[in-house]
């Protein structure tokens, strides 16, 4: 790790961190300088003036997403504050220039109290076309998510749930294909009741799953659970686990078919997965270190696994979905990313492989696959047409 | 007026705005991945946890300054809210960039509420290096810059003030050796108690004037005056006309040296010029109408005349004052712009014009002359240093 973080350290301090503001136009001469600026620059200021919406074609709004963190749960660093928050959303932005041609720009917000973050990305609305959620820590997210979809008319979205979520499903997707099995009849647990586990259960929902157990780190959730509840995972509890079965990871990992994991590295062993049903399905997303290698869990019989590194194969990796997410919500001024816009990315990332190409160590495309981005924006627009989100063709 | 504006909105539509945000750093394969984004990105973060000045070392905030506004006194169009100021603002952060080589970013707020507009600041000041505080009307644009001068540990900067007042200063400042007199002996009057007006007198009294008299809609403004007054015009009257003369702006401007107007056009007439001083220095900056057309000024005897227009000599345009002011504070971490940077500032752009250079239509540098940014950068840089507000050499 000590040549990573040399390169790192070196990377961001000659370049001085990651961004750049540039302009499109160019103001060399006072003919440039009266159309950029005074007096030729009031004419699309009165024209947004009488009709806000020509904010989106008078100015940077159509293509600009804030990255708006508050610094409580930054990759696996927990809670850094908004400060060090920083350069992960200078990254971040960076992915979604290059993945998704979005421009992107970091608001590292100085306070963890829930009602000023939901003010504050209130406020700073005009400036943007969309606002990306990253690294607000669970339960916090859920709520200054729904406070600001509700609330504002420019899409949403907590990457950290539903991108997560939505690459995840994909795989899951195809892996399915590949053990002929379907969404309506398996058993899936997953571990971590953060943002990610809320979010995959709600969407696995969404793909017709009926038998679900969520745990976190007190074992099974379940309804009338005594310890360790929030009102999410209360939620949770009303549609998933519907025997009520208590009992701790190991219990409950018994007869399932899908184990996905986003909690803490090497929680789970070989026998769990031998306790699996047939054709086990692991995606152990813990990072650096998984909760279980990908070569025992093959040793232990899994038919396909899934993680979050790079050095495996199936990598669910977010960069998969938020920028042509983004850009399919851009591209047709939606006013919200809804639960149908997020099952389009998840079958147009999946259906990328193709039936024949499909296999254990391929369920889900490479990130650096040039045709994702493209195919997740022109499947989520249409989407966003669909269900009346859209606000131009 | 037709022409521009149609240029005006079809280079505002064909761009979709102005400002584009840049990668700094390539992201093309996995060991680019690896160092811009995870793993390698939690260096920087974890270095800035330890040490929140390293924000500057490794991340955008260095170079980064938030162009801020409530969009309640945009250009001379008034209050047309935030939305609608967007466009003046991608354009400010044009000649930042283009000026100052300085990344500056909009911030459009959607509340006009003078506590709402300083939390929110606050809140965002992570990101950025610098503020500049843009088209907020008088008086809320003081209790906003000085709540936030007084709270942030980065610099905090009206334009519409300090931006106009350091280059009528600069202008002044050369017009006086022209006609051979002393800021301490000259008779000033300004008509305009707003933004500019305000910062004008606070600058003036930087330079020893001592006879100056204020003037608003009302006339002039003295201790005591019942109507029409704030906490700055009280302020302002507590140093100034002296002798607290009463009276409208034809009365006072009898027997002045300077006239600086920063309100409406066409208010002052050759009958007013002619009762001035010998050779009388004369600013109209209002715009797009002056307070009297330098034409006639001079025909009534100014000798020296300055404008808003770019079509007059002498304009007086705050793109010679703001890049390389923020350039000198960006450049030794500066923790404020104080009066000594903006007194340093006024100097350096004046002394651009060499003595044997001087014109009655040469006292201001034309704003595209490549020298203004670096000089005015670094006297405000070394008078930051001076006065221990720079955090490096």
């Amino acid at each position: 790790m000590t040549r990573l973080r040399d390169q790192a350290l070196q990377m961001h301090e000659e370049k001085q961190g990651k961004l750049s503001v540039q302009a499109k136009v160019p103001v060399a001469n006072e003919e440039d300088l009266s159309l950029a600026y005074s007096p030729g620059v009031a004419e699309p200021c009165l024209e947004i003036e009488k009709n806000q919406d020509k904010a989106y074609t008078y100015t940077m709004k159509a293509n600009m997403v804030g990255v708006v963190t508050d610094g409580s749960a930054v990759l696996g660093l927990g809670n850094i504050g908004a400060q060090a928050a920083l350069p992960v959303m200078e990254g971040k932005a960076v992915l979604f220039k290059n993945f998704g041609d979005v421009d992107a720009f970091p608001i590292c917000l100085d306070t963890q109290d829930v009602d000023q973050v939901i003010e504050t990305v209130k406020l700073l609305a005009p400036t943007f076309g969309g606002i990306n959620l990253e690294d607000i820590a669970a339960p916090n997210c859920f709520a200054i998510e729904e406070a600001l979809k509700e609330q504002l008319d420019i899409p949403v979205f907590h990457d950290d749930q539903h991108g997560t979520a939505i690459v995840t499903l994909a795989g899951l997707f195809n892996a399915l294909k590949l053990v002929n099995k379907s969404f309506e009849t398996i058993k899936v647990v997953i571990n971590g009741a953060g943002a990610a586990g809320i979010a995959i259960v709600k969407l696995l929902a969404h793909f017709g799953v009926n038998d679900m157990i969520l745990c976190d780190s007190k074992g099974a959730i379940y309804q009338g659970r005594s310890n360790g509840m929030n009102t999410m995972k209360e939620e949770i509890a009303s549609f998933t686990n519907k025997n009520n079965i208590a009992g701790d990871l190991r219990t409950v990992m018994e007869d399932a078919d899908v184990f996905i994991g986003v909690s803490l590295g090497g929680l789970v062993d070989e026998a769990m997965i031998r306790s699996m049903k047939q054709d086990p399905i692991v995606f152990a997303m813990a990072n650096p270190d998984p909760e279980i290698l990908p070569e025992l869990a093959i040793k232990a019989g899994a038919a396909v696994v899934g993680t979050g590194r790079s050095d495996y194969p199936n990598q669910v990796n977010n960069v998969l979905a938020f920028p042509g997410i983004f850009r399919g919500a851009l591209d047709v001024r939606s006013s919200d990313i809804n639960e149908e816009m997020k099952v389009a990315a998840v079958e147009a990332i999946a259906m990328l492989i193709k039936e024949d190409e499909l296999r254990a160590d391929y369920v889900i495309p490479n990130p650096f696959d040039e045709r994702v981005a493209p195919a997740v924006a022109k499947a989520v627009a249409k989407a966003a047409k669909n269900t009346g989100v859209a606000r131009i063709d």
